[in-house]
């Protein structure tokens, strides 16, 4: 069975987000002051030839081993089909 | 009133990802064939202070005039909260 799960990379809340910073100022100076704040993030889809209960262990892992810098990131995931 | 909108960029179809091509590969090494394959997207989470008619016309316009490069990517939007 083929299952596509969505998993997010975000900055953790402590650490300061330079980009994000940057790309809010110039949302403002293109005229958006409606926009408060802004934060980036990476996403990875990962097409996945398992079974639906063996999801939550399969992206633990690599997002523990290879995706996410614990240090300073954070991640969740969604199942996007399957 | 406050709406957190999501907004991902990603590559188009016909372009190759050459980073998520390189992570399926790692992802392989590490021991989980289950991997078919892997995308790679970025994301921006905007703070609005807007209202929900307005939404889509804001994240348009913020995307086509700085996050999204119309030749190489496409974009999607999720509304979190609000």
């Amino acid at each position: 069975m083929m299952i596509k799960v969505r998993v997010f990379v975000t900055y953790k809340q402590s650490v300061f987000d330079p980009q994000g910073d940057t790309i809010a100022k110039t949302v403002h100076a293109i005229g958006h002051s409606e926009v408060e704040s802004v934060q980036v993030g990476k996403f990875f889809d990962l097409s996945l030839k398992t079974t639906p209960d063996q999801v939550a262990t399969v992206v633990k892992d690599i997002a523990t081993n290879l995706l996410v810098n614990f240090n300073m990131e954070t991640y969740t995931y969604q199942v996007l089909e399957g």
